[in-house]
């Protein structure tokens, strides 16, 4: 979608709200509304007139770069001057009284209410997820490949992993063949969690040498074109023991179920749902401690989450995560996770990979 | 420094203020005042009694094995609960009045004043970044390994930079060796940008292919123990011309200039000046677009900022970056930067790596 595209939904978001602007600070709204821009530090986009990015010194020559000939107004926080000071200048300039925001410091909340009067400000973060959940043709051409990118990615992770190495160097060659492979950006901290490391949802790579017997999680994305992927597999050092063996399948059978059950118009709690009921049925409820998914997009981490009590009803074009799993203290976890695209009748997996504890 | 004495601290700049307790929401300072801890959604540290952290399912397990047996209460949000809705509960429970502050969303900012009334909310952001600005022996330690890190990527930066290799492929082999030395986490973007890349200070590492003549950026860093580093040097594919060799010389002696200069005392704004002023002097002072540096710990951007206007004054144990830049639209761009500890009388350059254009 092009900027002048991106800039009238802003414009729509605004004008629907009754609103005269809207003033963007979330760095990947910024990116979103200009169709690409990375940088900048605010951005106000008028029902009426020419949208402005604020920009500081270190982004302006790729700044005037991007919008050269496009209409929107490049400004400068020149050094010493202060970021605040220039908004409310600016929103002085053009005689914005009504401004919706995505998010601001309290600070500048507390000072643009002394200035516009508190109803005058509306947050609009959710109107502007409501239009970044559903991803457009061009952004899931994006997502697709980064998901590409991170399958090759993971064929790497799956010829490491044996005993003897650590995570550090599994994370190390596994993110040397993202960057490779194209990756703009590591869209999150790489995971190589070990033994009883893949017990810890979030676990940090460590020096922590394979060891027969471990289960070993492997959390990798990839960033192209600003649009991130996202998958996990687990894999065994070794010979899986029977209990890895069962609850890597129950997670495998979970996920596979929740995948088919996907299509537009699910609600996100349902979709949990089918995944969570066939754990808890299997005596594994409380070791499944997270939701099933989240979207993804410009930030690894969007609405909608795939959650119990979740009021989101997933839609076509939306592009989420699905991920059980199930992590036993001090013993080991297993999690099983795809990018997958949701279609209006159905779905379609992103982060195509084998399945399967055991390495090829 | 152990958890009770940062959760001292955290209650000193509550009581401080007249208040009951401290709500903290940003994960470095959850990190800061928990003396290691990373996850959480929030903390609570009550002037009197226990403190109080929040925590998703995904973090519930590193919680209870980092709190085990120390005096603070680990409490899960289930899934389906809302964060803000516990903090209101507990805050309920505890019966606090007067709410110190780091960070809130706006709409978590309008609950509570709604709940406790305006004049009972502080941001107390500064208090605590005053707190963090000087770091500990522990943390330099941790700070100088993480430094001790990042050469060593550097050092194999300078082995790649060589025509025909693409900015990407020097990116995946330098975080590698990141990664191999024991780089828990990259703390940013790595950058390597070459020929007019190296002129946007920002610029996203690309396929494109390094060429004779070629002005080559690196800027990296590492993470030991949450704690970062950050450097950069400026190569040259094989000779450099004079143009180069004359800003690169520039750059070098600003910034060691202003390294010289630092010590316990100095305004932040007068490092600037420093490095500006010898910039400004030879012509080049509207191609310097960024402040001289900032300070950085748990965070890769910290307080304090050192630029023009500022209104700090470095103390001893501040570390902080010095890093100088002038680029050139479409032609390149040179930046030199190191981590420096500040002392009392003096200062230590704490990424100790060569200087000089043409690689060894």
């Amino acid at each position: 979608m092009r900027l002048e595209d991106r800039l009238e939904k802003a414009r729509d978001v605004a004008s629907g709200a009754g609103l005269d602007a809207l003033l963007i600070s979330r760095p990947s709204n910024i990116t979103y509304f200009t169709a690409g821009f990375k940088g900048g530090s605010r951005l106000l986009v008028p029902v009426d007139g020419e949208a402005i990015i604020l920009v500081g010194g270190v982004d302006l020559t790729a700044a005037e770069q991007y919008f050269s000939g496009r209409r929107v107004q490049v400004k400068l926080i020149r050094l010493g001057e202060k970021l605040d000071d220039i908004t409310v200048e600016v929103l002085g300039e053009l005689g914005i009284k009504k401004l919706g925001f995505d998010e601001l410091p309290i600070r500048t909340y507390g000072r643009l209410r002394g200035l516009l009067g508190e109803d005058a400000l509306t947050d609009l973060s959710n109107n502007i997820w409501a239009l970044r959940k559903a991803k457009e043709d061009r952004e899931i051409r994006a997502i697709r490949r980064a998901c590409e990118i991170a399958v090759k990615g993971m064929e790497v992770a799956s010829e490491l992993v044996e005993a003897g190495r650590t995570e550090l160097e599994v994370v190390g060659e596994v993110e040397e063949a993202l960057r490779k492979a194209g990756s703009e950006e590591h869209p999150f901290n790489t995971i190589v969690a070990s033994g009883p490391n893949s017990a810890l949802p979030h676990a940090r790579p460590s020096g922590r040498e394979l060891r027969p017997g471990d289960l070993v999680v492997v959390d990798l994305g990839a960033t192209h074109e600003g649009y991130v992927s996202d998958m996990t597999r687990t894999f065994v050092v070794g010979q899986p023991g029977a209990w890895q063996e069962k609850v890597y399948d129950l997670v495998l059978r979970a996920q596979q179920e929740a995948i088919r059950a996907l299509r537009a118009g699910l609600r996100a709690s349902e979709a949990d749902g089918v995944a969570r009921s066939m754990v808890e049925e299997a005596g594994y409820g409380s070791y499944f401690v997270h939701s099933l998914g989240h979207g993804l997009g410009l930030e690894v981490h969007e609405p909608p989450r795939l959650a119990p009590g979740s009021d989101e009803v997933l839609g076509a074009g939306y592009v989420i995560t699905v991920e059980p799993g199930i992590y036993l203290p001090g013993k080991g976890g297993v999690r099983i996770e795809d990018t997958v695209l949701v279609l209006e009748n159905g779905r379609e997996v992103l982060t195509e990979f084998p399945y399967g504890l055991e390495l090829p």
